[in-house]
């Protein structure tokens, strides 16, 4: 079976597309792109595939750039048809775009032919060949994987009335898209008018500090893609228009369902759903509104709720590449320590989920280049301290940032340990232990013939062959990654140590958050990492229980992104009641706003046009924002108690809490299988399907 | 007096430019993009100039991108002018662009303003902030400088005539732009009809063998860019049509001029100036129809011509930078060893030229980026050698390839050389030593203030400073250079024994290829590297003279590209007779055979058909080739007898090689000056205008 898909240098995808959506967001009529290093796609390639044919075969090599096929070193133009006889062939593309992702598709012109484009073929930036990168989303010729392609949904108001003089639209929901106004009189084609946007009824009415805002357009130009609830269009009346919305999604399939017997919980995964699809396009970006941007702290936590709502193998790897970059690493992920450190941990969480060691080997290099960054930074205690330029973030709250930090030491123990890991685990690979079923997309055979080829002035080119990323590795690389491993667990014991020695105070069982400033100020935030990454010990988890989690006097989290963090480490601590409780509270509270996504920020005091504001920006606050959506998270991996003991859910745990329920009817992903936990009557159904 | 331009990160006007150039390559109705690794242009970028104003002022930020400026932190949109009071303020601009350079203009609203973008702004990639890139070129508000700007020229046909059936056009000159046809006949305006394009009748005429072909093309289709002086269209009658061209060429000035009494000498001079024009354009390039890649050697030769032609200071740096790419280096330029080194040693070439230290502190970190390089490369003796997938070119010649050669060793010495010259010249500066007049188009002074402007995030941002290219150099980085001078010094020394040691053969009174075959062969080349850079003491010139190139035995140089050297050194050994001649015999023989602009290849023993041939392809050969244009630097550097005696023509020599000439009349540009050379009934006088 022929199964083309279009080729590209693998990650270049991602870079290019996550530079494109963090280019893309808006304020008030100017743009902003993100404010970080941006890497670059590589602009000039060489794909090359070697075929021992056993028939002559027909082929076109189709492209999007300037360049040519060689067939045997022979030249043709691209999207000419190709004839080989039958025998070896050395196939090469040359290919360079300056302005779109440089990638081809290789055509065969019989179902059952052997030359195709697929993850099997080598790319080449003429430094080093790696397999070729591809997406399931663009499998077929006419397509151009240097646009997105969106499933488009239209959008029928909720409401059209009359407003200060004005139509006032509540679609009822939020879209991410096209408004589209059609005015009932044909002879208003050319009128020209203002839309007002807003993701509340009073951002849209505002027209001073809305967001978005599109002036002098007549209805028949098409608006470009922005996210909105209500619309307001100064000084036309509801009678005048037709109004629809156009709204715009990357298809990505639900495949988990929740229903339980308490109505708010089953709306707040209801509307947590609805948030994280919104949020989930190519990459997992924070807010439709805004920033629209790819930040590593938010995608980790997307990335924790995808098992349980999507299982969806690629978005997590478009984003963690995108995130990246290249493998040379200058400036921290999103210029943010800790994100590049939960950037590292995500590796393990994906590979925990899929199982897709190619994907590991893949990241590797990428990995050993952030962990060769942080130590550049590190102490002599072996502490990672920011340089000039980096952000020590962890969250919005008054962490005592004097020196290094403890949060960023527990990351850091952390990131040892999945290195320790990664490399372990890339290291015991014999060739025979990833199943068909976890293969990655780039993870099949190539021709093992090392000839090398020529180039256009009869030199050698690079090698016609490289070793795909599930490919056993040689064993002089294995015994290399072992050592690796093992110094990875000696830096972590090392750095165990010295974070005890320097921040854990026995008397207020807690990591205080500086040792240098002499104020031995504690937050939550260490002591959740050290409690969620067992960075403490089962002793030292009842202290930070009731030293720092439960203690009142230790000041509250306020932010949604950290609290997800909490209340994970909660669930591992086997306090259920405590997220039960905010659920009901906080995302209950939102609800009982009439949200229709879960917001940036909930504070229960602030009411009115004062909950929208965020940042000194009185519609500042995003109204859509990934991390609201972590309920599915916490339900499915506490409350369903879903999650894999191997990776790729080889096996795995279903230990539902029924004390909270009386009936459930809920579906987890659990590979490519799906769970069933039906709860009624008392009577608990497991079913796997 | 307000004079805005458009300002870049500096090297990446290049970088863009570079691969658009070398992305343009065609050949027989498919693309050809160079085939090495391209670096690419920064995508996302902060400008940034911090004024204390006298007054209020007003000004309008453009840009090529998305983004918006930052006036102390507030955000305002690109082309919205701006108003600011008196008092200091910080100037920001945040752009990107993924399709173009990105790139502002800031005018400002009064003519003696002080807000206007020029060198003095620093530009940040969110790593490093550095002084803005600029160029002579760009300077008005409505270019964009992601587009070459060229001056255009119509040519009219020399003759259209029939033949077999069709019409054949030739031009009598070479053209690089499109063909216009225009049918007289109004109702044949879509007409098909096939353009067969030649830099010779015979490559016009061959419909199967010609570089370019444009079919099924009608008269009212803009063609793109080629080159040509023969046009052939089957199947059309004279009558039927109107033909023009439409030349297209970069603005550059010719400040020289030779007349002599020699009228083969003076229509070489003519020849050679047109060929060089013809391959000046952003860069210098190769050849107008073949390569038209920026190749390093080329290149190397074409700057030597520069100063006796155009003595334009701002095409070399181009073409240098656009060569070099960023400054991390993992692949040699162009892939191949020794153009690496002669970029290298071009640098203190153009040093000499226009004394513009603030270019030489520009690329002093990409040259030690390439020394180390060279050095990771080099053996137990110091010796450097190709790695798998580089290419020791030095020349098409039967130069013994076994282990490290000879010619290699030679430019890595005068490569240590020139690094021991530029550091001790930063090193020496003292800020006082660059006139006005020497400065670079990136060194003014900026504003001197240190305090971190705050980001989106209330963050630190870089600093709001930067020091220009020609700012004195820190105490401790003048030491640092110091130190480096000296030791490229020792190891210049080093290697020079070395090279004696292994290479020198006394008998033979030449350095022989290599010292690891056993066969002791002798090629002309790394003994010309020898003689021209001083390796060679007098006695070793002498014996080089007589061992190898007066030696018939040593197999002639082929190229014209290393008979530039060949020339070079007879030229620097006092031996004007065989320039002479060889410009007589060489040169002249192409003007014999009609050439109207200099071949990449002349083999006199080729004739009709068979002299057109080359890389085993019928019209390989490109008729309009850089190297080509060398005569007007032997002319002018040897027979003319100038040349600088320190940096930025400082001083100079005028010392003209008066036996062979009756007349002359010559201006040679020094600097901004020229000198005027006059030889008339046996008076020379020489003038400085």
């Amino acid at each position: 079976m022929n199964s083309a898909v279009w080729i590209w240098y693998p990650g270049d995808f991602e870079i290019y597309h996550g530079m494109k959506q963090n280019f893309r967001r808006e304020e008030r009529g100017l743009g902003w792109p993100a404010f970080w290093k941006m890497d670059d796609w590589r602009k000039n390639l060489r794909f090359f595939r070697k075929y021992e044919l056993k028939e002559a075969e027909t082929f076109t090599v189709y492209g999007r750039g300037v360049g040519h096929v060689q067939v045997d070193g022979q030249k043709i133009p691209i999207g000419k048809e190709i004839s080989v006889s039958a025998g070896t062939h050395l196939i090469e593309v040359f290919i360079g775009s300056m302005t779109g992702l440089p990638c081809i598709y290789v055509e065969n012109s019989a179902e059952e032919g052997s030359i195709y484009s697929d993850s099997t073929w080598g790319v080449d930036d003429f430094l080093e060949a790696v397999p070729a990168g591809t997406s399931s989303l663009y499998t077929r010729r006419e397509q151009d994987p240097g646009e997105v392609e969106y499933e488009e949904l239209l959008v029928q108001p909720q409401s059209v009335t009359e407003k200060d003089g004005g139509a006032l639209i509540d679609f009822g929901r939020m879209v991410d898209g096209r408004p589209v106004i059609v005015f009932k009189d044909n002879r208003d084609s050319e009128r020209a008018f203002t839309i007002l946007y807003g993701e509340s009824e009073d951002e849209a009415m505002d027209a001073a500090f809305c967001y978005y805002k599109e002036e002098n357009t007549t209805a028949d130009r098409e608006l470009r893609k922005r996210a909105f609830r209500f619309l307001y269009l100064p000084g036309i009346r509801p009678g005048e228009i037709e109004v629809r919305a156009v709204h715009q999604r990357v298809p990505l399939k639900v495949r988990a369902s929740f229903h339980s017997d308490d109505e708010m919980v089953n709306r707040i995964w209801e509307v947590s759903e609805e948030t994280y699809k919104l949020c989930s396009g190519l990459f997992f970006i924070d807010g439709i509104k805004r920033d629209r941007w790819v930040w590593s702290g938010d995608a980790y936590q997307s990335m924790m709720v995808n098992p349980y709502l999507y299982f969806d193998r690629e978005i997590d790897k478009r984003t963690s590449r995108a995130l990246r970059g290249n493998t040379e690493i200058r400036q921290h992920i999103n210029t943010i320590v800790d994100y590049t450190m939960l950037w590292l941990i995500s590796i393990q969480n994906e590979y925990m989920m899929d199982g897709d060691i190619a994907y590991v080997r893949e990241m590797y290099p990428k990995m050993e280049a952030v962990m060769d960054l942080l130590f550049s930074q590190t102490d002599e205690r072996g502490f990672v301290k920011g340089r000039e330029r980096d952000w020590i973030y962890i969250d919005w709250a008054d962490i005592d940032k004097d020196g290094p930090i403890s949060a960023e030491q527990v990351l850091l123990w952390k990131c040892c340990g999945v290195m320790a890991y990664c490399a372990g685990r890339l290291a015991d690979r014999d060739g025979s232990s990833v199943s068909d079923d976890n293969r990655s997309e780039c993870g099949q055979n190539i021709a093992e013939s090392r000839k090398p080829a020529l180039g256009p002035d009869g030199r050698p080119l690079p090698a016609d062959h490289v070793a795909p990323y599930d490919a056993p590795l040689p064993a002089e690389e294995r015994q290399r990654l072992k050592e690796r491993a093992a110094i990875y667990e000696e830096k972590a014991e090392n750095l165990r140590q010295a974070i005890l020695d320097y921040y854990w105070d026995e008397e207020k069982g807690a990591l205080i958050d500086s040792f240098t400033s002499g104020r031995r100020n504690v937050t939550r935030h260490a002591n959740i990492f050290a409690a969620l990454f067992d960075f403490a010990d089962e002793e030292q988890k009842k202290q930070i229980c009731w030293g720092v989690l439960y203690n009142e006097n230790v000041p509250q989290i306020t932010t949604p992104y950290f609290k997800f963090f909490e209340l994970d480490a909660l669930g591992k601590l086997g306090d259920l009641d405590g997220i039960w409780k905010m659920l009901h509270e906080y995302w209950g509270g939102m609800l009982e706003r009439g949200a229709v996504t879960f917001w940036e920020l909930f504070d229960p005091a602030e009411e009115g046009r004062a909950q929208y504001g965020m940042y000194g920006d009185p519609f500042g606050k995003s109204l859509c924002h990934a991390w609201g959506a972590s309920p599915i998270y916490l339900l499915g991996r506490y409350f369903l108690g879903v999650r894999p003991t191997s990776p790729g859910y080889a096996t795995y745990e279903v230990k539902p809490a029924l004390q909270y329920f009386d009936k459930l009817d809920c579906t987890i992903p659990v590979g490519k299988k799906s769970v069933h936990i039906t709860l009624e009557s008392g009577e608990l159904a497991v079913s796997e399907c």
